[in-house]
């Protein structure tokens, strides 16, 4: 997205539309009444992801920037706000799924609405504004690519809890490798290093600033852990034996009958079936394991015998990795699920697409971090507690979206975002 | 209904299609995205009554009466069955929303291949399994009709939680009285009394048998508390004077910050208004109160020196006042609100429609009471404990629906329906 | 305690300081630390009782009747109001037992205190005065027994919950009949009957008015369900099938994991023992069943074909059998367990003692009640709703307690009393 | 305690009867009903803390180490046993304050028996032995001096819950300075640095290993937050806005209703008063504030300007200012109550005593931590998610248990503790 700076109209007008259509896409293959289910506080329907993506643009862009903008709708704000509580009142979460009104048509007629508004901006806006939106702009575009891997992941839960099991893509999953790599440690070269955000290119501001760390010397396995070799740990008693678990994570395991990772059933014959976006289908034991809370990763990695990587080793890793984003599975790929890679290099592979990894590090600012002003100072900074840092990106992360300064969160009992992990070890 | 009995088979025929359309009328002003939403674990969404009352029938006629009848689906008995332990597992009440799929147009496809078939077993039944069918069958009609009124208030509290305040019906109501009747106090006999059905057309199982019981002299008044009367109560202190309350309903009182009836709002101008089917409006204080729990109709009572009636109380005034459903604002009126009432006669009035009245009856077998053999015979019998009776009919009961010796019953602090009340006293 | 009535200042004061040290002799057995536990919203700690029912005495005679009187302690109000609302804040009932002061020590001092000054009312009341002390009087000593029945059910609960299993007594309990008599069913004359307390002597406000009621002719079996045939329901898979369940006692048995009587637990072996107040032993078969809620006894009622009684039909049972509370298990025999009795004549027997007996009547006024003037009429008339009514006494009920004419009553799900049941049957 | 690495038995026996003499003079000031009180889950009785700290001694040293001890109650592992999953099942935490039995006396012949065993033990082991038992013992001592200060802070809670106030101490506290010295930005030096414990002395096992950190120069304030500081942060709507807080802190505000640090109470003439181990007191307004959530801390340094230190910068401030734990405010002052200090020197002072101070730093292993074998393993390692760090040491921490690498840790909205805040900001 970095012809934004560049002041290219044009081409930041076709990126527009590109995210915009790209959100569309995701909710296109689903019927009004599948857009508004909302399975659980944490997710939210399609159709609000549809609008609240669009009230950010109204929000932070047209009615600050557009002259004579005319708002939508007067109570659209109060509905769409997701917690900017700067920006006032809003509606409750978990009433989300609430909204019958405004009808699906009507929240298309207000992307349509927005669109068009936002299409004028870019093309009037004096050089001296130009500068100002920028950074919004750009912001509101990642933003929105967030809520497209969100509605994927909210509507994989709305569908999971219906008995008819039913499938977001009806047709089978391309075939993948038969087998995973066999598992390789790589070294991660300690000392002070620096880590963090460039400041080439877009990053949201918890990846700033970029800053001195030091680490010893570890190592870091090639390639994420797998199915395969989660159900060995499932088979070892892994669920029932304490030791390997955090305190708080023994407790949700007790409260949450926890057995296998989260939209694993187990079926008649005994064997493991998952419930996918493709349906109910058999485990891939090839593929790396998903849908695991912090909780469950670290309890893998103790029995193991190994640890979760820091988020600076990680990010280490794979900037000696080289990742090339083409080369992963994700959104782009059209499977809508992990799969196996192959595994060429000497080095750590896998590390973009297919699942995002749990770390060892709590989420936390880096030293020097400042939010931004303004309610988009909201934006990251004040979760800073009690959630854990993923890295990498998934099988449902928009192309473009994913870097290797990118910190993602999540609560460590989170289970419902394509999450899973890698090892890693004191070398 | 009771053309059933006497086995003429062409007006069963168009009673069901003239019931089942009634439902299909109730629904059709709702989009498919209308119909999906369960805004508490009380109600259920549009779609999920459609398919219920058509599960009834598949169930308990078509299933075992029907030879080679082809089941429309093997899960629906799952998704569709409300509480019927013996007929199987269920799917979760309070998950009903969660089901954008089955969309809606399978339902509707689910209630044509039902139609069908009902249409075919109505014809094609020998005399014998004729008279088997038609206890079930009547059942099925009345079980329809109650699912009527409730789809009606089960989306005004759906419609009631979105902050856009949708209505279900756009026109403004028709002009009513503009103020209610004086009240008049009417004499109830008392003595050896017989109460509850005579067995002369159909009744739910709770209103049998047919019983004496021993009432003292005692007075009912000609009509239901107004909502200007219930504003006195409210300005008098009512619901911050423990005296008048019930014990739970004190709790219930402070737990949930009542303060007025369920679908009051207070305006910015200090004045009221309500949520009704139609959208918010001013109360209009004439008409009767409604949406109360059991609690606030009898702290209005106590406050108002008098009591709720009995069942058997009410039951003989409604005999002796010859009620006629054909005069009463049902759900055949169009209005779907209560209204104020002319009070022409000498007797109580309003006994049927606007607002269902709380006795201060526990609801509870009549003695000698048996539950039908079989699954059905869960439908009344096990609810006897904890809730209160309520008599009379309300504002989105169904024409042919009601009758003096209904049993309607809710929880005490349950308020989403027509609910209101009557004062009684000693004689 | 009729003495009082007749003026008798000594006699007054004679039964005053029998039942104040009736209750001390209650606590007697139990440490300071015993006293301190609360084991559930629903229980007091025993030094709590020693303090609430002294309050009673100060609060409603002492304060307002006896002139220069004192006041102890200025906080005590407070922390010993159980539930008049009309008195004053209180201390949170949950909270009870998290007082460690007043130690027990003070709250003995307390006691001292208003017994001197109630010693001293009684004996200088002016003949006017003492007409007016009489009434509230009476009620302070059987308000005062009321609560040495529940400290004893609470410190049961309390020590219940310790893994000790302390005993209150620690001697083996007196030998008791092997069996129990066979069940006989004893007839209840139907038609035009009076019922409630018949103002000779004291009666709770909820005992009155006097009144007529109808019931058919019925049936009423000659003694309580024993340990040995609520097994066999049990043993029948009488907790695992729906059809003898009220709805909301099914949902009571799979939320809270019911699966035999409160106190039992079921031994290595597979026997069952119960817990008591001489610790946990072996489940006596021949003794009445005990601690269930009404659901239970409805369960096992519907299981056996019959159902329970109303509280007419007790009543009059009652009546018919000229009970004598001098035959019954009550604290007075110093057993504190229900236990089987000789079953001589042809009526009913073992209605008073052993164990309190859910009626099908849920808990509410008679016909013409009023509520005593003042905070008094908070006594019983406020819980009128959602409890059922229990009749008889227990075997921890203080002798002098009990009447035919009692209205106890509990919540449905509710266990910790000395609960079971009688059944009975239409004519 | 280090002369017990020595071997000197003699000074070793001396140092565990003066610990265990120290908890039994915390206790001696309550009443055996004082000691029964656990006033929520988090807190613990006092009686229970005395047997918990002695059923260590028991488990990890005289069984298996002690040849021929004879336990002293077969169920007396089950009840005192805190959280060691591996050593087998345990009373329910939140139901330790039902424990009437066994009582306090009982508890104290449990100390008694175990301290004639130490103390045979200590005398007995051969040289082999004793090199084993040294780790375990000096673990049981730091142990049982953690539950000195819990045993502290639990109490006030329980104490604070009774409207009485009951007060620990009855003297008033001695006068302590009127105002605080003014804060002073003292230099904290970055780079790479060395933290952790060096292995001179005790330390837990979360302290090691030793390890090198990186860090950005920084300053630290001089100085504790005082409560004059922290009424001004309240004075300007701290804590009605919005933008200071973490999000889950926003959402704790609001849902626990803060307003005001946990122990402060609103006088009736507007001040404000503070529960203390010496009662209801007047807020000491040169005191350091206490009381503290992480999330208070962390919004009074967004309000101020500031930040959190790390864990780094709070233990390289302290090597550097050579704290001496002799001149700071802990139990052995006998204040039992933070209060302002003298502020002579360059550097930070009242690092040690006063309150703990919440770091921005989440509690994780340090690179490289390995937890110990056996039982004990479970000592630190597994609470390492979604806890906060806190350093120094409070005005209840026992003399000889303060250390600068020391790492206490709670759960971000705790408050029971004396926990405060210190500022730092990047230099």
């Amino acid at each position: 997205m970095d012809s934004i700076a560049t002041g290219d109209r044009a081409a930041a007008t076709a990126l527009y539309h590109a995210v915009r259509g790209a959100t569309e896409a995701v909710a296109a293959r689903l019927s009004a009444e599948d857009q508004q289910i909302q399975s659980m506080a944490d997710a939210s329907p399609t159709k609000w992801h549809l609008a609240h993506v669009t009230w950010f643009f109204e929000t932070f862009l047209l009615k600050p920037g557009l002259a004579g903008y005319a708002e939508y709708h007067p109570r659209y704000s109060y509905l769409f706000n997701s917690y900017y509580e700067s920006v006032g009142d809003r509606h409750a979460r978990p009433a989300r799924g609430m909204l019958s009104r405004p009808p699906l048509a009507d929240i298309m007629g207000y992307r349509a609405h927005v669109d068009d508004a936002m299409t004028r901006l870019l093309a009037e806006a004096t050089e001296g504004e130009w500068a100002e939106i920028v950074p919004l702009f750009t912001l509101g575009l990642h933003h929105e690519q967030q809520h497209q891997e969100l509605a994927l992941t909210d509507i994989k839960h709305a569908f999971s809890v219906n008995p008819l099991y039913p499938a977001y893509l009806d047709e089978a999953p391309p075939e993948g490798p038969a087998g995973a790599p066999a598992l390789r440690w790589c070294g991660v070269e300690g000392g002070v290093q620096e880590i963090g955000h460039d400041g080439n290119g877009f990053g949201f501001d918890n990846e700033f600033p970029h800053h001195r760390t030091w680490l010893e010397d570890a190592e870091i396995a090639s390639r994420p852990v797998t199915n395969a070799e989660y159900l060995d740990f499932m088979a070892d008693g892994g669920y029932a034996t304490v030791a390997h678990w955090l305190s708080d994570g023994w407790a949700a395991v007790r409260e949450q009958d926890w057995e296998a990772p989260y939209y694993w059933r187990r079926q008649e014959d005994g064997s493991w079936a998952e419930f996918t976006l493709r349906g109910l289908r058999p485990v891939d034991m090839a593929a790396p394991v998903s849908h695991l809370s912090f909780y469950e990763a670290a309890a893998y990695a103790a029995w193991a015998g190994a640890r979760l990587p820091t988020e600076a080793e990680w990010e280490l890793a794979a900037r000696a990795a080289r990742v090339d984003e083409d080369d992963a599975n994700t959104l782009a790929s059209g499977r809508l699920h992990p799969a196996a890679a192959a595994n060429g290099g000497d080095g750590p592979a896998q590390l973009l697409g297919d699942v995002w990894e749990w770390t060892q590090s709590a989420y936390a600012p880096y030293p020097g971090f400042r939010p931004a002003a303004g309610a988009v100072g909201e934006y990251n900074g004040k979760f800073m507690a009690n959630q854990m840092t993923l890295r990498g990106s998934s099988c449902v992360t928009p192309a473009g979206h994913a870097r290797i300064t990118y910190r993602n969160f999540f609560y460590p009992d989170q289970r419902w975002q394509f999450t899973g992990l890698r090892l890693a070890r004191d070398a």
